[in-house]
């Protein structure tokens, strides 16, 4: 069986395909001369399995989306104490590019903004990391991060570079109020370079998973940062990823996220799945039009949002096996647990298995204690493309958890017996 | 047996009792007359149930507590569009009492300050509503969402309105940039009567218990609001409700709250549990001092993040069953779905039947899939005072779900016919 | 022969009648409906010669012009500490009807926002003055700096009351920081009366003469106010008076000013003279579009920028001789002009080639028309030294420059030829 | 004779000696270790004499004082539509090294602030200046004002370097927004060396005289820059010069002024005098302690407040009598002191009394000693319109007013008996 949600996510491309409102980052020529039709959304799971539509593997810089990562890797090397010290938490409300210091101490308000991420620069590695050091450090952890090698864009680099000008003034007057204590230049270098690090949406939804399965990438295993510093780095992006429309974002989407320039976008929803998109063309904000479109659009459909009531996501299946009964083979799923988003995707995943021979399908709900508007959607999606090839789907449904729901060609059962007879 | 969780109820308020820093706000001689020492924490679980600590019961006024409150009863009331084209949902990063109007439109810039709640008072109710009918909407929603029939407290009230200066600034600010298009003082009238609702901390538990149980409250099974409405309001207090201090408490405790001056503070958290704390020494942003602790304190010990990886809350005790065999009676709890601190209640809960002639306990866990560390605490600690008692415990646990842990006097076995012999 | 300003001012006016921008204050119908086309200029010298052209004697509600006026009223009342620590000096940069209060204190930044002239209306009258009372105070003192009985429109003034809605929220958050102590709405009333007073241009350029004579009106010879008041306002009214726009004004008129929404503009050159426009078409900043165009042309043409070098002072000493007469030497130094500080220090310079052995010292006054209290004082210390050094001292003063002065040891005569005997 | 000036300067050194509050400036170690008890004060009229009182001579580095002088330099090389287009001149009510562009444009608020004054370095000498061109223009600029050959303190300009980063920060925001066009480092050094430019409070004194004397050097008599730039550069500092205390300033002291880290203050009062005053304790504005006390001082004892009523004008018209001749009737009017506009004025009043019948007008100018350019046209205007009326204008002048002017069909004659014949 095919699964459904690549067909999802190539649909989903497929509706916002048409909107060609903003426009690719004009500042560095290599930004505004980016393809603007590229396209791409993927989507990864806290156990390793990668959904992809579109431009999935085409190349781009990572921009502002490295922030929350060296962010994390700045709290592994320093701990809290240290970087809290010299970047506070709080949303700012203003625009990316605002000095937003406070008053007083002249901490940048929070590390999603580029002077808290100039500052967060300087807390990479050992105290007293030489910039070599530091910069070889970023590209190694947003690699861990990604499950891969990533390699910099020397040429973006560059370009940047030459228009710095506003991070260059960040950084001095991050320099003059004591908050950066070496050489303000080699810091803002340091930080063009991470954001030059040249990533797919593949990576970057491998890396939003990693966040999502409390720092450990869900491919090489590798724990990259603990559980307490995701934890922090998720409340950060929730209230400052998306800088002045964080609260917009916040209720209508409720992903902690990040947006880059270069057109990517990222969410991280905890403890199920790490998404990414990427389209050139950006809205007044700096944020992907497409992207935010498609993120809007996941949200709902897929009820992520992290104020949506949370349930388990792992084990869901608990067996699949196949029988061999008077009627040909049957297949048998026995379910179990709270089943959302996440969980309804093992089950698609499982249910690829299935071959056309296998005359009967049984999903046994016995043991499943709730399946959320989503979940259900998509297993009724499972059942009619197996009815569909003419294959039997019968639900053993004891509690009733399909009351009032159209299974179509799909039998309901009270026992297993009864299905696979 | 008695359960485990008043007892760290009253733990907690006995480590922040001597914290005798911060005072009552000054403002109005009710609010300042208030007795320091008050002191109380209440936690209400989304099926109900209600564990209080300290003075519980003591009845105080509502204040800005009434603001996500009202703010949902304005959505359910008008709908999304007309409340959201009036008060926008972006973090301020300003104090309760700012102006912080949009330069543009001069929409507040969120429901949680003063100048966003005095807009959303005047969208309460069918449109063009006579102020005393929308007087009664905010106390019988609030009531509904207690659960009981809330009163108000008239002495406060008026006092209030005697020094209403501020607010009767930003009313007439918002009537003169057409946001409001009523008269401003009826409207902080309003605000004011809303604010002097009486409540206890149990109350504000309950409140907040109906928004983490998607708008039905938990004990009357009333839809106060739609779960839309919830979603809405639980993001809006994550990102908004501790004013300038929303991304520390955001990162440090991670629970949507929202505190009042006369020093209430409720947490809700979707799918699990509300809480409430009554302290009413303030710190410098308005939060009670105590309060400030305790939940810190709770989210810690609890493992209540919405960034903490979420799971189920629901019928995780599958059977509560007491078999007659050879040596006695035998309890036989089955649990099942993954246990966080929610689900460990219920399961505390259920052992409070247990008799002391039932000689032997049985928790099968064969269709546990997780449990996290503070219900794998709760749960030896129900063991150690069975055990305690004289009377045996056995797991069932095929899986090895409590592989590492020191069960004390408890016998773990693989098989429930191991246990019940 | 016919005088050449009245032609001057017609033609002044022909010139900026084809400029149709802007457009009336819209916030009250009153004002809206003013008749656009109405264009008056009017100058008053400060010995009560006044010039007109246009609508001279149309009456208009003086609006935001009563402010440096009242406010010189309340100093004179209150005095300079009172009314200042109620009342900054500073410019805010910002627009009339910003809030503008400073962030410690409260107090609004100058009397010439709203803030600022709110809070002066509180400080008229002697101290716990009755509104009726500070009222009275206002509309005589306003009708004293014209020189005729002011009367105030109380249809615009009811009409502003009904509108007044952010003069109310800065009234209340002034109340709010005790900035104001009594009611609000007392003291927006009375402020709405204040620009409700009725004026011609005529009666401003009367107004604005009486500050360009040292605060005596030029007309009735009364002291409305004293110099050192005189000098603050008209420090205030070039630093702040044309809000947002002063600098640019400050540059390039160069006047001190003032104007009103209800479409006056006056500006006061000290010891010159006083201007009044009236056009009520405004520019986005709420001032006359015509009357800046107007104080633009007068300022260049009529040479009256405060920064415009004034006459120079260098032939303050005409002659310095030596005469042989009967009793010996005689130095006779020959003075003329107006003798300020720089003229009493040329004539100080001179005095010093003064030899002991000149028995008679002659200062003739007879071609000196005014000699200020600092060079009266240098001219007396120079007396004294030459007299201890028992050397005579002659004033030769035909025009009684010297009345009621305490020469000293020197003699005053009317003729030179008394004086070289 | 001995001079009462330099006694009384002394005394008034005397009277501020005690008052040791605040401290030099700290952020480079040249400043810091100034001596901080070293003290003087200089006045210096237009004519070009000079009066020292302390350490007249001591050297310090000019620091802010620059600003004005090179403003007015850039002004006088590039015009006011460049200089403007890139700078304004609004005063900000913040502090000088804040930020302070124009939301909109990117412009700093005005010259006197850092913003403003290294945006002003970039517009000095001809277009496309090498910065060493540019740093000599600076150099001779100032030199010119002073009447000598300045030269720089390179120690404390590359020491000033070590810590620019608040103004690199600027200078880089700045060219963020294509305030400025070239190397943001360059244009930083060139700030620095001009303000380590070494001074004594008797060049600052020198160079506020040019000021005052219409940018005509009183020593050199060298025309530096031209009156319109002085007018321009006097509002300039009187709106903007004090920074956040501009307001109290203007009111108080009331001279148009500036002050520097190193200790140095200057006013510059138009037609009268310059003063300097050199003291290296700062208060918290960045102001010298005593340098304030002793210009509040000046103000008040010499009368020296822009705002203060210049000698009265009305005794421009000594006499106006007709007199029978041989030739019929001639009205003489016998003027004296310096005219202006309000003088003419009165002249224009007087001329009104003449009779068509009269045969000769003779203005007598033998008492006048300046006739500003305003007054000139005037004056010509009545001669025209007499003359055109057959009447005959003759002008007794002997000191030669009327030089180069062309008075039309007027008759200029050296003495009274030439005209009345």
């Amino acid at each position: 069986m095919r699964s459904i949600i690549p067909d999802y996510l190539a649909d989903a491309l497929f509706r916002v395909e048409p909107d060609t409102s903003g426009q690719p980052a004009q500042y560095i020529p290599e930004l505004a001369g980016a393809d603007p039709e590229r396209l791409a959304a993927v989507v990864a799971t806290i156990d390793g399995e990668v959904y992809g539509a579109g431009d999935s593997d085409a190349e781009f810089t990572i921009q502002s989306i490295s922030k929350p990562f060296v962010y994390a890797l700045a709290l592994a090397d320093r701990g809290f104490d240290t970087v809290l010290d010299k970047v506070g938490v709080e949303p700012s409300g203003e625009a990316f590019n605002e000095v937003s210091l406070e008053h007083d101490t002249g901490r940048p308000l929070n590390p999603m903004i580029n002077a808290g991420a100039l500052t967060v620069q300087s807390l990479i590695g050992p105290w007293n990391s030489e910039p070599a050091e530091r910069g070889e450090r970023v590209r190694q952890g947003l690699s861990a991060f990604a499950g891969r090698e990533l390699t910099i864009d020397e040429r973006v680099s560059s370009s940047e570079m030459d228009t710095a000008h506003r991070n260059l003034a960040i950084a001095h007057m991050l320099r003059s109020r004591d908050v950066l204590t070496e050489d303000p230049r080699t810091v803002v270098e340091g930080y063009v370079r991470q954001c030059a690090v040249l990533v797919t949406a593949r990576d970057l939804a491998m890396m939003a998973a990693t966040l999502a399965n409390r720092g450990v990438n869900p491919l090489t295993n590798e724990q990259v940062v603990s559980g307490a510093v995701v934890r922090y780095v998720l409340s950060v992006m929730f209230t400052c990823g998306m800088y002045d429309a964080a609260g917009d974002w916040a209720t209508q989407v409720g992903i902690p996220a990040k947006s880059g320039v270069g057109g990517g976008l990222i969410g991280a929803l905890p403890g199920q799945v790490g998404i990414a998109t990427f389209s050139p063309r950006l809205d007044e904000h700096g944020h992907s039009v497409r992207g935010v479109s498609l993120f809007e659009r996941f949200s709902s459909d897929m009820g992520l949002h992290v104020m949506e009531i949370p349930s388990a996501a792992s084990s869901v299946v608990r067996s699949n096996q196949v029988q061999d009964g008077e009627r040909g083979a049957t297949r048998v799923l026995r379910l179990q647990g709270g089943i959302r988003f996440a969980g309804a995707e093992r089950i698609i995943r499982d249910a690829e298995e299935i071959e056309v021979d296998e005359a009967r399908v049984v999903f046994d709900l016995s043991l499943v204690y709730s399946l959320d508007a989503v979940a259900r959607r998509l297993l009724l999606e499972i059942t009619r493309r197996l009815t569909d090839g003419d294959q039997e789907v019968y639900f053993v449904d004891p509690q009733g958890i399909l009351a009032h729901t159209d299974v179509g060609a799909a039998v309901v059962v009270d026992e297993l017996e009864g299905a696979v007879g």
